[in-house]
């Protein structure tokens, strides 16, 4: 067992993320950081995050759902129908571990034991805060268009009264979490060295095609 | 709310996966499904999985881990240090939800409200069970390697004895899941139809770049 960490690790630097008992990567801990544009650029890449939370109602049921995140400053933003499940869980003050991951490559190593991937992830625990403000919340919902593409929020239309309203937007500190990263060739023990496998990796990256306009 | 089902809704069909109340797909429940071949495909597709777990000391805190899925069978496998966490959290029966989502495009529509993904994925529900016999578990972790690179296992060094305690294996029947997917063009208002923005979708993929080989 890790020995056990103070709370909150007091530190001065607003560039490090405070880490907390659950946010300190015990695996593989030489990976793990806390750097805070580190976490950022992670999320800001993400197509998609995987958000955990609990639900059942005899016994506690852990359910992982995937949504499109986006970053606002140092929060972390969802979206989805305000009357769906998920929704619900979280809004009703539910706490939620987020997980982002990016695969880079197919690390191929000599030995079976010794392959792995070269990967990028954030794990963060919060509960959120709904967006409740119009003029805030179309601000998010701007955001989010503008993740996709820059400069389209101006050019679509705007929600109606409506479709805001069947809109919820859930926000969440990026405080307590975690970057993870492993990046590089394979670590083969030395005396795999000479075996007559090809070794190496196999970069991975979400490519975007060509794009299809709708009615072609 | 929706209607309560009963625990598992008799099928003598085995193509399809009998429906759990947890499984049902309330939202946009158009695009969930329970048939077997489409789950094991999105599942072998698959390079991540996101493994939701419940944690914690004094209240229970959801916690979701990025790693590497293979299917072997009718069964979703795993594998990690016997030690992590992870790891032990589920040997010791806890209950998991496991997420597997692939992009296949963005889906750009003419209102804010309208824009979507187009996406495969699957999430499964169970408990799993730990592969304990030497032989099984060297079978298994060889299509690990045979995911990543068919015809790879035999050509790398095997597992010592070291190696293969220091590894858990444990496998998720495929017996308790749905898969939702969304295909095609953006769906536009009517009324929408003539804005001048452009709209269709931007196909996404996970593309394999050029290998490279160690110590180049
Ligand atoms: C694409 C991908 C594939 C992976 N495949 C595998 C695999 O097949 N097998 C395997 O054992 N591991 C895999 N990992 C690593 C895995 O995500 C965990 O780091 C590891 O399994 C240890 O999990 P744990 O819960 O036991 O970690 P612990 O180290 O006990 O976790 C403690 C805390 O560290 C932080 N942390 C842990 N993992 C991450 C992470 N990935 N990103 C950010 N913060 C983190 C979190 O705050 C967590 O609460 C993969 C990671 C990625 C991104
Ligand atoms: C890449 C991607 C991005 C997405 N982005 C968003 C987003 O930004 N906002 C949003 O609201 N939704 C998004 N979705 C859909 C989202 O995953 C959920 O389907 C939706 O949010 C409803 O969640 P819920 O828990 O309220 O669902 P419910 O319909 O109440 O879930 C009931 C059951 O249906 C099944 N189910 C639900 N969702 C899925 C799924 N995705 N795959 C397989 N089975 C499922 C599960 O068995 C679940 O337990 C996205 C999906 C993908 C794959
Ligand atoms: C292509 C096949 C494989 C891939 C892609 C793969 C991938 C990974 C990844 C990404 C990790 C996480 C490392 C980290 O925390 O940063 C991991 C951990 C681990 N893998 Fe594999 N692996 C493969 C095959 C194997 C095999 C064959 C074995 C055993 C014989 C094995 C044993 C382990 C163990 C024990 C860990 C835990 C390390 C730790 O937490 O300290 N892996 N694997
Ligand atoms: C580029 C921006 C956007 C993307 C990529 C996106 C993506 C998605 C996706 C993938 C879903 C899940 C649909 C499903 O369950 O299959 C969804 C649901 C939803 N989106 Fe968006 N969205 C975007 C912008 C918006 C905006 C601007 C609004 C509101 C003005 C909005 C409102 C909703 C609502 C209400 C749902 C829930 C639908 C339901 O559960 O019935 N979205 N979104």
């Amino acid at each position: 067992m890790p020995a056990p960490l103070p709370p909150f690790e007091a530190t001065d630097d607003t560039s490090v993320l405070a880490q907390t008992p659950r946010t300190r990567a015990v695996r593989r801990g030489d990976r793990g950081n806390h750097d805070v544009a580190t976490i950022h650029a992670i999320l800001d890449e993400a197509p998609v995050c995987h958000v955990g939370f609990i639900d059942g109602t005899d016994s506690p049921v852990p359910v992982v759902i995937p949504t499109v995140p986006w970053r606002v400053g140092d929060e972390l933003l969802i979206h989805g129908s305000s009357a769906s499940r998920m929704i619900r869980r979280l809004q009703s003050g539910g706490e939620a571990c987020i997980t982002v991951s990016l695969i880079d490559a197919w690390v191929l190593a000599r030995s079976g034991f010794n392959h792995s991937v070269n990967y990028r992830s954030v794990v963060l625990f919060g509960r959120p805060r709904l967006i409740d403000d119009e003029t805030e919340k179309r601000a998010a919902l701007d955001a989010l268009v503008e993740k996709i593409e820059p400069g389209r929020a101006a050019k679509v239309r705007p929600a109606n009264a409506q479709e805001l309203k069947a809109t919820a937007v859930l926000a969440f500190p990026i405080a307590e979490a975690s970057a993870k990263i492993r990046s590089g060739p394979p670590c083969d023990d030395p005396e795999d060295m000479d075996l007559p496998v090809w070794a190496g990796v196999v970069p991975l990256s979400l490519v975007a095609g060509t794009p299809i306009r709708d009615g072609e």
